[in-house]
């Protein structure tokens, strides 16, 4: 049974989520637990202060409480009081009471002398100068009064609130339960990491994703398995987890391909809300409902689950454990090159971050190897295009502090501990002239420094016929190749094509070939930090 | 044994740490362990794919597989390659193979059109269009080739690295296990949160703090134990902590007082490397050895903890599992009003983030409630003072993103489900200023808007006599007040004094008094989302 989603009638990813909320609302569950095991944990309560804070007015050194009016002068030493004790001193004019830090003051006295300012003689101590009203005195109340908001419902715990309410004595706290989640891969193409893997295969990486996703999120995953497309193992992967889970999440079957059964078999024996959205990467995703519990069906690919878990799921689940205040860290960068949506769906593209410029990846949805090395990445509404130099919003998803390199990929560079950015010489020139990046590499075939460190000269080298798939060329040199071609992100990816299609590349790549033309490598280095990376290899 | 600190020999936390790093190296640890439990783990080695990604040409789509040159035309179908299957196809000119999605590309083909973009009749398909080069495929290596770094040693693994792992194929990862600390807290003034509070005491919160916090940095607690100023206690409990743990943290104890033993026993039974930091708040922190272990003894106040555990101990932790690129979120925002660091401490000072303005809050060292509820904070040098609308850098520990009001507390705002920035007119005259906040109030006796949504009108009262510890005012009404006097950060603390001094409040706080002038506050809306809040109440 063939399910085509057109692409007309779909939903954004913001309107599908708010259909399917009315329709399958987020369930919660409130408990109460001990603070201390608070952490990362939402409130489901406003909590106030029963207490001032401080809840008496302390003293924040080791000294004499006095009267400050009195000072300077002798003051006769009238007791003592410990941290933890309280006595009903109360003083007079002349009278100096000994304090520890974080002690009561006594009734009468203002301010409090540090001990190493002072003489003692005796019965007496010696203040040799004028004191101000609230020297050294914590007031009772002055952090914060009685009343004060510590926790909203829907907050999330840190470990400072956490001592904040220990702080006010409050020992206990009504938190929402996290969400179980069951996570089911379906696909006979999935073979476990580890294990070798037979030509047309490729290996799970969906479950691996979502079960450390989900934990990250603080919700509990309840169990996982992987399964092959058959119908029967999969309804009853499903049944299993609708028995045990809050909420099930599928991998893979909810396209058009006559395997595809999770959209089939959720369609039969639970109910289908949504299905596909406009969006990029993960239109033929399904919203559902399954033995009453929430169900999503993603497509199979890596960067469809990431994205769809991050933009739809995780605020489902989100809400269930009622945080309505989720923040996510947003940047504001520009463009260092334009970027284009695709023409009916919301579009996602991943990009570096370097010194306030967003580098674009080339980027489609199987790519989740590119889009785990990106820093973040942007969002663009259908149609949208953008040009250089404008302001994009990028949601971080990591800050990589390492020696930053931008340009075209070299052996040389290959055992350096750098951050490595290689999307070729129309980055790295463009990265020159915007002044950012610690080492740039740029291709004299495409721009040409005024200035440069060092240089690498290399033959670029032509080999096999081409007749078996076409001619291809790598992201930086297609200069010398005036056919369509594909680019590939590295020189290293031509050695997969030798004996299929032409391959160009540079010597270091192939081994031997015609040499069809010459280019050198500019580096320029701008952080002097960089320059011990660098040393050794020139 | 008194140990005074003399502030011009302390050492800032960045040399004290490196000193301390130098004489305690930090201990690490390696392991291998499965993917799927690398989670926010830090790697200890560099990993490379071994494969290339994808690992063959795969189609993208369901469709049929093509050489492009001979588009558009009726084509043969020949076959069906199944996702996972691998069959030795070669296509010749006018051959088509139907493809799943995922699915090997036969050889010879280099484009794939989608199935419901074509005709079929019988065995043959028609494909309407011209298709370009490499359409729906996804090249072998595309993503990226094998030999690229998916990890660096040092790095932190999230959800999209294991992803990426995985993808690779790779099961296996070697981890720094994460180092295990025991906490003791000690003070004879603690009383565990939910007990009662006698007077003199102060409720438990360094405990909760450390735990939560260590937990949250993805450290493990082994233990943690509250004792009082007992010498014998405390050596028993850091001799028992330094069996099991790999680090000490007390807090309490390691100041001047008498009955301050942690620096006793750890000076006689360890070895102390630093004692004191020119750090505010903090500066009676130590940095010793014990048992081989390293331990450190922070003061007992619990802002001073947050502060050099931040600062300090979780530098050297996270060296302790290899993590050297710990990146915490900045951003730099401009002052709303002035801020002075300590003359001679580094000097740590809480703000509120509003549009872009960190607006400092008036702050002292045990202010554990007024630290909690903030934004975040800045830095600053010993001696540093800086102007409105200066530059600084936040350090951001959380992201409020509730409707915002700044000024003046009122009864009529308590239960309202807003962030409330209670500093006063000072600071929500500078807001109304600037175009920031979403709900502004002032009191006429600060400034006067030019436009407003609503008044408040009240009355100021004044209460008591002010001989027994002086004379008090809140806040904002500074100007009924001559004399010195202790800046309340909420006329509900008023409420506290009485009885003890001459008051001043608004009605509504105190309840009776000689009434002493009126105020009346404005309501300025700027964000209409803000109304609904508000239009109950006026």
């Amino acid at each position: 049974m063939r399910a085509i989603l057109p692409e007309d009638s779909l939903l954004s990813a913001e309107d599908a989520l708010s259909i399917y909320i009315s329709k399958v609302p987020p369930k919660r569950k409130v408990k109460e637990i001990n603070i201390i095991d608070s952490l990362n944990k939402i409130s489901a309560e406003d909590i106030y202060s029963r207490i001032d804070l401080p809840p008496f007015s302390r003293s924040t050194v080791d000294g004499f409480a006095i009267k400050s009016s009195f000072t300077p002068g002798k003051f006769k030493i009238s007791g003592k009081i410990n941290i933890g004790d309280y006595k009903e001193f109360e003083i007079s004019e002349n009278e100096a009471v000994e304090v520890d830090t974080g002690a009561v003051i006594p009734k009468g006295a203002d301010a409090v002398i540090k001990i190493e300012e002072t003489k003692i003689e005796g019965e007496y101590v010696e203040i040799p100068k004028k004191l101000n009203f609230g020297t050294n005195v914590a007031w009772i109340g002055s952090d914060v009064p009685k009343g004060t908001q510590i926790v909203y419902k829907g907050e999330k715990i840190t470990p400072e609130k956490i001592a904040f309410l220990a702080s006010a004595g409050i020992s206990k706290i009504k938190v929402y339960e996290s969400p179980s989640v069951y996570v089911i891969s379906t696909g006979d193409e999935l073979v476990e990491p580890g294990n070798e893997l037979q030509p047309g295969k490729i290996y799970e990486s969906n479950i691996h994703f979502l079960v450390s996703r989900i934990k990250n999120d603080n919700y509990s995953v309840v169990g996982y398995k992987l399964v092959k497309d058959n119908e029967k193992e999969i309804e009853d992967a499903i049944n299993e987890a609708s028995k045990i889970a809050d909420v099930i999440i599928l991998t893979g079957g909810t396209s058009a391909g006559e395997k595809d059964f999770v959209h089939q078999i959720i369609r039969k024996k639970g109910e289908i809300i949504v299905h596909g959205l406009k969006f990029k990467p993960g239109k033929p995703t399904l919203l559902g409902k399954f033995n009453g519990k929430p169900i999503f069906g993603l497509p199979g690919n890596i960067v469809s689950t990431i994205m769809i878990y991050d933009r739809v799921i995780s605020k489902y689940l989100s809400l269930m454990r009622g945080h309505e205040n989720e923040q996510e860290e947003n940047e504001v960068a520009e463009l260092l090159l334009p970027v284009k949506a695709d023409k009916k769906r919301f579009t996602y593209i991943p990009v570096y971050l370097v010194g306030g410029f967003a580098i674009p990846i080339p980027f489609d949805s199987y790519m989740v190897g590119s889009f785990s090395l990106a820093d973040g990445f942007i969002g663009l509404e259908p149609g949208v295009e953008l040009k250089e130099n404008d302001k994009v919003k990028v949601t971080i998803k990591r800050r990589d502090s390492r020696i930053t390199l931008i340009g075209e990929e070299d052996k040389r560079f290959e055992s350096l501990p750098l951050r490595k950015i290689y999307l070729g010489s129309q980055v790295s020139c463009k990265a020159l002239e915007k002044g950012i990046g610690d080492i740039i590499v740029v291709s004299s075939l495409f721009c040409a420094p005024e200035k440069y460190d060092y240089t690498i000269e290399r033959r670029i080298l032509e080999q096999g016929e081409g007749d078996e798939i076409g001619y291809f060329d790598w992201l930086g040199i297609s200069k010398f190749n005036r056919h369509p071609s594909i680019k590939l992100k590295s020189p290293s990816t031509a050695l997969n094509f030798i004996g299929k299609a032409k391959v160009f590349a540079p010597e270091g790549y192939i081994s031997e070939g015609k040499e069809i033309g010459k280019e050198k490598l500019f580096v320029i280095v701008r952080n002097k930090e960089a320059f011990k990376f660098l040393n050794g290899i020139f």
